[in-house]
């Protein structure tokens, strides 16, 4: 069930893109999806690089879709790199998960068609998850499937959305609930644009990308115990160095399950219980990484408790997670019975049972099925 | 440019499936897209067959999608032979095209939400064109992709629908704009349904056999002028002769360019013509297949132009189609200028240049690009 030897990152090949100031910040992989594959290119001033967004554009009709917090920061520049194409529409949506949603798509496609896009139009995503995942599926859905580009501005959507082919939109009744597994022709990560996140943002973000060290990569997970200051200062060496292994590790465990059927389910460490504290919460008032890094926590203490890791460990990614400022425990007032109640109803369970992702050892992860009610009331009585 | 060596009905294994009464009328095929392949049931009460229809339902939950014209008279007997599954929702739709959107889709989402389905249902799709095409829709947005069977009760849904996997919703600006191209697990043809069919529709269906017969089965072209009448009077042996015989030459262009490429394009023999006059009689106004019908005489008459099937050929297919009841010009008002403003806007013009389907001979279509202003002034100024 380890799945390591499928997610090692002999299967990426990341190799130094160019040169910027005096280190080596830029990398490109490569996303190993056959005729879906695409690069992922990590670097500085990206957004501004006209010859490496043009190289992906195959028509010379564009799309660009962000939000008003990211169009004034970042559209500008996008627009000056994508000048000499014969048909540019941006279309900029309001901020927030709320806006999500069937709705939107459609006001896209009101833009889009009025403006005459025809099939070899280009969609280009300029945003975190939510412009990415609404995009995408607008992409999908447009003429039945146009080419699409992202270029993700949040370090969630960087070392997450942008691997994967999730795309899709909520609806009252669920997130998520309505969209399509569809890849992008390449995604441009413009590290620049971490500078101007929010430092509650940064460390969300963050969280997920501690998840791939734990989940697949003890290599990384000893890297990011030392690195960790550098990446909460911004550095931007550091910040490339993983973001890249983010990628290369949720890469290699989607070219392994691209369709969801097993594998891919480790990617969701933390994320059953986190959603149930999204929930409790009210969606919003934690961020999805934040309740994902508590939801970590409470997995690598049922690891413990099963012995499969040590509690030396837990107390390590405890200390590492209070050091980014990110929670380490369920909210003080959620019950045992919250906790079943808001976890019976996740996406993932099937035929009833709980599935949970837990550790077998740091780098490791497996999904179990079997989890009994006195490990939960273990675990949760004790938080 | 021949499509005749791929489409060659070799690929198709059709075979007797079962017996009834003293005639074999039912078939099945084989729709050969790799991993997407799936078969089409071809024969007499198939809507009660219980066990046809369970072994391609997955799990124990289903969608039963239908209209407020179809449901009445067929969605009793689909529920009886559901029996025994664990969550079964009917959704039942306005009839008609102008229902064909994101809103109905959004209505489809709402109640299978409330319901609690979860990504093992599958959705069933029971009437014509426009309920195929939402209903498979919606199956591959619903948790980005759940199954999705074919239960077509119009001749036009049951030969043209059925194969291809085209799903989608239209737009205010555009039809067919969005959706995905998505392929069901079984299709059924039940050709009972068809006894209760207009005599216009029916018609109009069989306007979309015939063209297949013009474009990649010249022996089958043969059977038709030959079996009209017995294709009209409903005769249930004929018509699933001729319905497998459809199925089996489209599903041959589609294997063979599954995603549009480019031979796939033959499929629009006539449709050019056929939509400019869609539009100009405004929609409803004429059906679909009867547009078309009028459209493939000016294709073949071009093609006669050019010296590629005789002006006998022409006459047979003239004649052919007015025995059917359906048109054999277009309508007598529409100028030479409307014609080419109408099919400058159509989906299928890349670049500027209007692309027709000729017949290179019966049997075999042909696009081209290259029609002169002179030819189209021939062929349309004596309509």
């Amino acid at each position: 069930m380890a799945p390591r030897d499928r997610a090692a990152p002999r299967r990426y090949h990341g190799r130094p893109l160019f040169l910027l100031e005096q280190v080596v910040i830029a990398h490109t992989l490569h996303v190993d999806l056959g005729e879906r594959s695409y690069p992922i290119f990590i670097g500085r001033e990206l957004l501004r690089d006209r010859d490496l967004l043009r190289r992906h554009v195959g028509g010379s009709q564009v799309v660009l879709v962000s939000n008003e917090t990211v169009a004034p920061l970042y559209a500008e520049r996008v627009l000056q790199a994508l000048e000499g194409c014969s048909l540019v529409t941006e279309v900029v949506l309001p901020d927030g998960e709320q806006h999500k949603t069937l709705a939107s798509m459609e006001h896209i496609f009101d833009r889009v068609l009025a403006d005459g896009h025809n099939r070899t139009t280009t969609f280009i995503a300029l945003g975190g998850g939510v412009v990415g995942d609404m995009t995408g599926f607008a992409a999908a859905c447009y003429q039945r499937g146009v080419d699409f580009i992202q270029l993700p501005t949040t370090l969630l959507s960087q070392v997450d959305s942008s691997v994967g082919g999730k795309t899709g939109v909520n609806h009252a009744l669920g997130k998520n609930m309505i969209g399509a597994f569809y890849q992008p022709q390449a995604v441009l990560i413009d590290i620049d644009t971490l500078q101007t996140l929010p430092a509650r943002e940064l460390a969300a973000g963050l969280a997920e990308v501690v998840k791939y060290g734990l989940i697949c990569d003890a290599g990384f997970y000893q890297w990011l115990l030392g690195n960790m200051p550098r990446l909460l200062a911004r550095e931007e060496a550091a910040l490339a160095e993983a973001i890249e292994r983010s990628c290369a590790a949720k890469a290699a465990v989607v070219a392994a399950d691209e369709r969801e059927g097993g594998l891919r389910a480790i990617l969701n460490l933390g994320h059953t219980f986190g959603h149930a504290i999204e929930t409790h919460q009210g969606y919003g008032n934690w961020l999805h990484g934040e309740a994902v890094a508590a939801g970590m926590v409470l997995a690598a203490k049922l690891s413990a408790m099963r012995g499969w890791i040590s509690d030396a460990s837990v107390a390590e990614l405890v200390d590492l997670q209070l050091s980014m400022g990110l929670p380490v425990a369920a909210p003080a007032e959620m019950t045992l019975e919250e906790f079943r109640t808001l976890m019976g109803r996740d996406k993932k369970v099937l035929d009833g049972r709980l599935r949970l992702v837990l550790l077998r050892e740091i780098g490791a992860a497996t999904v179990v099925d079997d989890v009994t009610e006195g490990e939960l009331a273990a675990l949760l009585g004790s938080t």
